[in-house]
């Protein structure tokens, strides 16, 4: 349905943080934004069980309405802001929302990354469109760079830190030495970790949000389950200060790469150069560096999360509803992945990076030989190696020897550790974390 | 004229560095967006008086065109882009195309900044429109993330580094101790400056891009000629250091800040806590903070000029206006400065900043405070001191005290420095610089 009416009528489903903030943006703050919006956004419906928080808002008890349906028969209603998340009741709601021809808001990354290309399929029978801007990066445009301000490039490399409560922990890591239980706990009491941080930590909302981002970026749709995840749950202090000792700051990344015909996904934990824009990324603030074949390297920053923030992204989206963009661009933009063909996601193996490694051995001589051997076996060649002297009277402990690579692949890598992890001086699992380098501009 | 057709027409206007790429984009690259940008645009025209650079480039010699008037009359042809410079010819072409019932695509900041309004009127009054992404932070796409991603926001302030000639001489004298002269000297041989860098470093060029932002930002028409411009050229390495030791980063930064009813307009070299993200920004490379009442911080950074990433934002400009969203929101939105009020630019003398003051003055007992006296008649308050040891066997000399205020108005500080200036003690006319804040984000 291409609205350009001049209001477009809005029914909010979910009124936590997200929507609370939504509501109050098209109530209270509605000057804020002030003539420059152009077309009026008018609140007609806030549905939720509990209106607890909508109450301490202050909102307008009128605009509560308990059923959907009541929303979605108010023929004044053009567009429907899905903010209660989770992949089962929200989903139902969408499907509700675009069958009874309402364009759709939401900013939940979980549905669209699992279900995505089948809801857009559903708005394009029905004529409507779902605009989920919010759904990464929180207040930062990031996907209208990739569908509108970069139409021009083919995009090459996706670099995102696009989780906040990783990215503070890290940051609280990186700067205060905190370990990441003790990091964890602080970003708990200051509220920017979830009770249950599974989600965030595991690195598992990062692959949502990468899965949004590079099907649009680079027209293909992503099989969530081929993207390959590390969290930073089992991150050692121990390595982050090996890392800055070499020059490097660990950030969680969600990497999208263009590599021959393929397209290389994954999250993990990733050493980057202290001199790459994105290592000034700190506490709970979002970045995505983008590089396009025509402009090269591009970046966007800003709060990722947080219900003003979120609430600015769907308030945009509700405003290019309301102009009638959001549904041109739905319509005639070949990024959409309903109607894209598969990426090829190549396998993790496939990966070709620099690596860090550390090697917990036995302080004998001829070791790092033999681990030297493995590698050079494998195709792996070594950039450097961090050896300290052992601690006085505690020469019998492992040692641990910090090796980094020169780019190698990630399957070769696996393979070597294997064989150097059975080897009877070493005595723990070698840790294995990626070193990005600033991608080659191709200008 | 609402274009929504799959094929739109383009007509460049002026074949050089960024004319030139544009075509590339349009055709030996087109596939590289390969199928995400939906309609299709065609190349149809290149008028220029000199072929030279296109033929360099390899362009189909069918597509010159030598009378603009041809390339108008042409049915087929939805787009003008205007890529000559300057403000009399490419006026009087931009005006024909509009008359002709082509929409307009420029990167022309000049122009804008002294005409914007006059020609965003033509073209409402012919029913085309004018896009220009590319006339601001080149490849970044900054005005789409103003009138759009942030279009809920009240906006509070814009910080930007606007001007990669001057970033690229800035970052010199920073990191290799260059003075301007050196620094300027190597830019130019290294062709980010021009053999007459006037435009650049005299700070022209950043304050054209700033009213052109402010205007879209704040809703407000932006007298040019009351923009206050302070360049690099004068800058003391000294100062560049001392500031340094203090924390700080020297930009040039084009400022525009909302204070009370008013509008802060200027550009002028500033320090910047190192901790800013604007003050990792290096080499050529631009960046805009944007400080949104509701998103609070979100940063935009890439390239600012170059003929690739210029042409990015021209071709994202023509897919806009193809998929007629252009249209859309140049009809609709409250923000082009031909439908809004003047802004109520406010006299520098009502900015309110932290400085940085550095006095020469006779090593004598007394004198510092002579000026703290001065400075506190006029409500200023000193917020640090930093005076070296004279060097030995040279007492004579004058001494440099560097000051660093609290936040006071500019005006005081003005009437302050012309008393401290006339004192017998004080040897040459005092260097002040502002000192940029974080902006207190309103979350």
């Amino acid at each position: 349905m291409t609205q350009r009416a001049s209001t477009l009528g809005v029914a909010i489903v979910g009124c936590g943080t997200v929507g609370g903030q939504t509501a109050l943006l098209l109530t209270r703050e509605a000057e804020a934004a002030g003539s420059r919006m152009g077309p009026r956004l008018e609140l007609r419906h806030v549905v939720d069980v509990d209106y607890t928080h909508a109450r301490e808002l202050g909102l307008d008890e009128a605009l509560f309405t308990a059923e959907l349906e009541q929303a979605l028969a108010d023929e004044s209603v053009g567009a429907v802001v899905e903010l209660i998340g989770g992949t089962t009741v929200a989903k139902a709601v969408i499907e509700h929302a675009l069958r009874a021809g309402k364009c759709v808001v939401t900013a939940n990354k979980a549905l669209l990354a699992h279900h995505g290309p089948e809801l857009y399929a559903l708005a394009r029978r029905t004529g409507t469109c779902i605009a989920f801007e919010a759904s990464c990066a929180g207040g930062v445009p990031i996907l209208r760079a990739l569908c509108d301000g970069l139409l021009a490039n083919r995009i090459d490399a996706i670099y995102g830190i696009v989780n906040g409560t990783c990215n503070y922990i890290l940051t609280a890591m990186t700067r205060r030495g905190q370990t990441y239980a003790d990091a964890l706990a602080v970003a708990q009491a200051d509220g920017l970790a979830e009770a249950d941080p599974a989600l965030d930590v595991a690195g598992t909302d990062s692959a949502h949000k990468l899965a949004i981002l590079a099907a649009l970026a680079f027209g293909g749709r992503v099989d969530f389950d081929r993207v390959p995840v590390t969290g930073i749950d089992s991150l050692d202090l121990r390595d982050l200060r090996n890392g800055q000792e070499l020059g490097y700051v660990i950030k969680l990344l969600a990497i999208a790469i263009r590599q021959g015909e393929g397209l290389l996904l994954r999250v993990c934990p990733a050493f980057i150069s202290q001199a790459h824009p994105l290592a000034w990324v700190s506490g709970p603030f979002n970045a995505v560096s983008v590089y396009g074949h025509a402009t090269g390297h591009t970046m966007y920053y800003g709060r990722g999360a947080g219900g003003r923030p979120t609430a600015s992204a769907v308030v945009a989206d509700l405003a290019a509803i309301a102009l009638g963009t959001a549904q041109r661009q739905f319509d005639e933009l070949g990024v959409w992945p309903d109607r894209t063909a598969p990426a090829n996601q190549l396998p993790l193996s496939d990966a070709e990076s620099r690596y860090y490694l550390r090697v917990m051995c036995d302080d004998h001589p001829g070791v790092l030989a033999r681990i030297a051997t493995i590698l050079g076996r494998h195709d792996i060649s070594i950039s450097s190696v961090l050896q300290h002297e052992p601690m006085p009277g505690r020469e019998a402990d492992a040692v641990p020897v910090v090796i980094t690579t020169h780019r190698a692949m990630e399957g070769n890598v696996s393979a070597a550790l294997g064989e150097v992890n059975a080897l009877d001086v070493v005595q723990a699992e070698t840790v294995c974390i990626p070193i990005v380098e600033e991608y080659p501009e191709d200008m």
